[in-house]
């Protein structure tokens, strides 16, 4: 039986707080009135990344919003149309990870800012994992999560940023199926799906921006295990490291200078 | 409060086996013994589609899995070396999902076999949907669920496929963000985020094919909600229909015979 709750009392963050005190103060006030909630060895704290950017004071005015997207911009993989005549870029973020915007957030910033994510939010994790164990003594792990679109598909699911005390893939790989076979290529990453059940109960709206999960405490591990970093696939094997129309018009530019040569040599 | 338990009871499923009574009886049996697990209103099934391919009879020799997968295929959109010298496919199929293989599985199943994807999995859905709220007199939600990998992550989770009595997500978009601002971009894929949930009690090895998840009620609703087949994004919005080196030799094609016309013509 998995679980998976909400942890109430976490008020609105401000630079400087130290989230591993609020958080750990929320476990405890909610401890008080629901013991059974009390932190257990294999708890996973699934935490959004905004409240870790907010205690990092990663807030900037939205004028500057464009600018701190290019900033946070190691590579663009595709743009469309955006609002208002403005153009949405998908890119890679010095994180790895691919999304709009560069995880540039406006929504839930006080007005007139926009938030970056976390600068590290794998170290993030790490701290508040190593804290969280010390203050409760048990062993749980911690997981920061950022809400991202997919190829393919419409709408967003949260996915795991950072990780820390828990393993982000469940190596099936030297296992067997039920019929005996090699389960060679499946390697599920469970840091995701961990933080797509923490969304179900922090909803979107509301400001619970911490859910529990109990129950898989068989993932939870040394604070050494490998971040979520570790989920980004590497460019060398990345099959959409460019949007379609993006790679079209590099192939077409090659290929008419090519053209051109071929047709000038002949 | 979310609670996510796999159901005990379902053993191998055959060709013509009907899933609705198989899945009828592990509930009423699991519940004889764990009376808290009883159908209540608002409960949600999450259903692998392994075990809804094999009641409908979806299974071939695993000797015709590379045409069994040509005839999956509506779209091919990347490519790239495989196990064994071979080629491994990453196709839009039938449904419009984008995976590996067009969903044709050879993990779990009878040994010289290969699974295809249940016809249709919406309609699958909505069959266990429509019996399971007859039998058992409450209104729950089934979600059919498939293991995806995914663009720019490595690794898989599970992903929703087929969905009935459910809202795949959750429409956020009138709403407001705790700032008061309206959400105007956030449409969170709950059918995915259940799936994914789903995944973290089924395991892959274990005969635990379907879990029940309780605590979000407010998204099952009538049978006659969208399905699954809504998430797919169109094709005419997918900024990611072709893989990047097959998009930039289309582009270096198209190139190359415009760069010989304008020598040409010059």
């Amino acid at each position: 039986m998995l679980q998976v709750w909400a942890l109430p009392g976490i008020g609105e963050i401000s630079p400087g707080d130290d989230l591993a005190d609020v958080i750990g103060d929320a476990v405890s006030g909610f401890a008080a009135s629901e013991p059974s909630s009390a932190p257990r060895d294999g708890d996973i704290l699934v935490v959004t990344s905004k409240v870790v950017s907010k205690a990092e004071g990663r807030m900037l005015r939205a004028d500057d919003r464009e600018d701190a997207i290019t900033a946070e911009t190691v590579r663009v993989v595709a743009t469309r149309p955006g609002p208002n005549g403005g153009v949405t870029r998908i890119v890679q973020n010095r994180l790895g990870i691919v999304s709009a915007a560069a995880g540039v957030d406006a929504s839930n910033t006080p007005d007139g800012t926009v938030l970056l994510l976390p600068e590290d939010p794998d170290a993030s994790a790490r701290v508040l994992a190593e804290r969280l164990r010390q203050r409760f003594g048990v062993d749980l792990g911690v997981i920061v999560t950022d809400t991202l679109g997919r190829a393919w598909r419409d709408g967003q699911t949260d996915h795991a940023i950072g990780a820390a005390g828990v393993h982000v893939f469940e190596d099936l790989r030297g296992g067997t199926d039920a019929e005996g076979r090699p389960l060679v290529v499946t390697l599920p990453c469970v840091a995701d799906e961990l933080a797509a059940a923490g969304d179900l109960v922090k909803g979107k709206a509301a400001r619970l921006p911490v859910a529990v999960v109990r129950g898989r405490g068989d993932l939870v591990g040394p604070l050494e295990l490998p971040g979520a970093r570790s989920i980004v696939r590497s460019l060398d094997r990345d099959m959409f490291r460019l949007g379609t129309d993006e790679a079209y018009a590099e192939g077409f530019a090659a290929g008419r200078a090519a053209g051109a040569d071929e047709s000038a040599g002949s």
